[in-house]
């Protein structure tokens, strides 16, 4: 062991650190980004926006960050479900909100429930805070095996009696929304439990689908999360927000570092938000992509899992890892999330889902499994 | 206790936030922020930076944030200490750069020593981590009660074996620097402890003060943190960073969240850095405000203690807290720091100074201790 490994938090030890490959290639669809670049007219809002903060950068950032609140407060009250501004958490992307509220109710001795295979910073983060994880299951006899019943959530609440648990809708990487009777069946089970609900692809989710943002009315204890990378083209921006009880976000200002989120990035995130529907102007479009990778890769012998975000997790590959570097190969950077026998693909521009779908086409049979079955094993 | 106060980590509840009060006055020399505006012409470079990253902010930012690795280095480098790109680590100000430290190398069953008074930040974020905080003791029998020798540090550090050492150079709130030699003691007498030398105030020391960096070669477990938050004039834009081993550099990305600098941080940061010379330009003329601070204030009674940062503690007050108040009234906001009997001020510009000894002077004189004496009780 090296000096410094010696040094390291014992159950830090031998990790290796989280990352997707950051890959120059043709095609990128593995971060599920949104792949339109930001129009010019949202460019020069932001650049005048910087031109206007800039000089004063010798002065801190509003602690509190209280304009742009109120502008994420209105974002969120656009569906209908008003949500006020005390309500409102953000930090540098939604991984450090998520740190936040690991850090204010997780930590040692305490337990987080997660349902794998779901956003794989969950665990992460919980770990980064010393806080246990438990991974529950999904999968319904004789149903999906990515599905989750209220019945099950709940049970496995009930049984574990975690601190936190984390619920995505629609989940990462399978892609599917989760009804509102889970979020409420854990919640009951769980009376300990504050219940994160994380909503980063909410913007991209069938017509229908319900956001947990109508259950915060009465529920002091359920926490919805959003991110500004996903529909809303943001990713190098940061910008991760949630919505709560506003006692339970006033908690959070115990944990984070004081002014964590700078002057340039709250007046930057306001820019973008001014020009909301410029910003989810292509979500229509990366909707009609997702949807054509769903109903086209079954051609192919392959099982798409059917998906309310901007990517589509396939099954029914022999060897993940070798059709992710045969697709590499070909100039097309998709996502091995760690379940054999499935890759997971972002919806891009029409070029790009061409590009992938071309790609697919182009592999030899064996990269087929023989039975064609649906499952993690 | 509320229904979030229940949910909450068990040692945060009954805690407030740390945070100086945000008033908005004529002179604020509370926050130790360099008093001047960013120059025009570092404006223009800036904007010119964001304009050409924001088209792109649909893609999530360089995780390893290599380009500005290798211009803080260089920067650092400046000085005649080598100083490489791997040695480098960044965060949205030093803060989070020390809650990386503490994440990887504290937590739970672990323990940190600084020396009271220090940055108030040191014991907080150690809390939030679950470290366990031990306030060692300054002071010297016939000298400055704010003083550290090597023999008493290193007695300190050899008794209590800490995990971390924080040592503040120069220090905050008291202003004075440390010599190497405490730097070298500290680190031979705990074994097994990173020593994180902070010098988010080096660039204003007095000629003559020697930087850790220079003991970072060979001494794997010594950290040096700086900031551009105070001479760099760019608090607003939170970019704190460190110097260490490579390995110990890499091991943090265990802890970080990916993605935690934004493309705009690292864009705009980047643009600062090539306008060195002219964000450092205030520094003289700072310094000389802060002399002119510690050469006055004794004609009114007032003990300020020798500083080699950006601000100034001075003693020999009554009531630290109604001198507070009674410079307020005045519109001079300056720092109550806890310590009974003093006051830290920033240096600002020679007019801010002025209005600050201009309020001074007109203090009644029941503000003044009737004895004089320097010391903290």
């Amino acid at each position: 062991m090296s000096t410094i490994e010696n040094l390291l938090r014992e159950d830090l030890r031998g990790r290796t650190a989280y990352g997707a490959p950051q890959l120059d290639v043709p095609v990128a669809l593995n971060t599920n980004e949104n792949s339109y670049a930001v129009p010019q007219a949202v460019v020069d809002e932001i650049v005048a926006a910087v031109a206007a903060v800039a000089p004063g950068l010798n002065r801190y950032p509003d602690r509190e960050f209280t304009d742009l609140r109120g502008d994420l407060a209105a974002y969120l009250s656009r569906s209908g479900t008003r949500v006020s501004p005390e309500q409102i958490w953000a930090g540098n992307g939604s991984n450090e909100v998520l740190l936040h509220l690991l850090q204010a109710f997780g930590g040692p001795e305490r337990t987080a429930l997660g349902f794998t295979p779901a956003y794989s910073m969950h665990p992460i983060i919980s770990a980064t805070t010393g806080t246990a994880w438990v991974d529950g299951m999904r999968g319904v006899a004789g149903g999906g095996v990515f599905d989750l019943t209220a019945e099950s959530a709940a049970e496995q609440a009930a049984r574990h009696d975690p601190h936190l648990v984390f619920l995505c809708s629609p989940n990462n990487p399978t892609g599917t929304a989760l009804g509102l009777d889970v979020v409420e069946a854990v919640h009951d089970a769980a009376p300990r439990a504050v219940i994160v609900v994380d909503e980063a692809y909410e913007e991209f989710a069938r017509p229908g689908t319900p956001s947990a943002l109508t259950l915060l009315e009465g529920r002091p204890r359920v926490v919805v999360t959003r991110t500004m990378s996903k529909a809303f083209a943001f990713a190098g921006g940061r910008l991760g927000y949630l919505a709560a009880d506003p006692d339970l976000v006033d908690a959070l200002r115990l944990v984070r570092m004081p002014y964590h989120l700078s002057s340039p990035a709250q007046a930057i995130a306001r820019a973008a938000l001014r020009h909301t529907e410029t910003m989810l102007g292509t979500v229509d479009v990366i909707k009609e992509q997702r949807d054509r990778i769903v109903d086209t890769l079954p051609r192919f012998g392959l099982t798409p899992v059917p998906s309310d975000a901007n990517f589509v997790l396939f099954g029914g590959l022999r060897d993940s890892h070798a059709t992710w570097e045969a697709l590499l190969e070909q100039g097309v950077l998709v996502r091995d999330v760690g379940i054999a026998h499935y890759l997971r693909v972002t919806a891009g521009t029409p070029e790009e889902t061409s590009a992938f779908l071309d790609a697919i086409a182009e592999l030899p049979s064996e990269h087929l499994r023989d039975d064609h079955l649906e499952g993690q094993s």
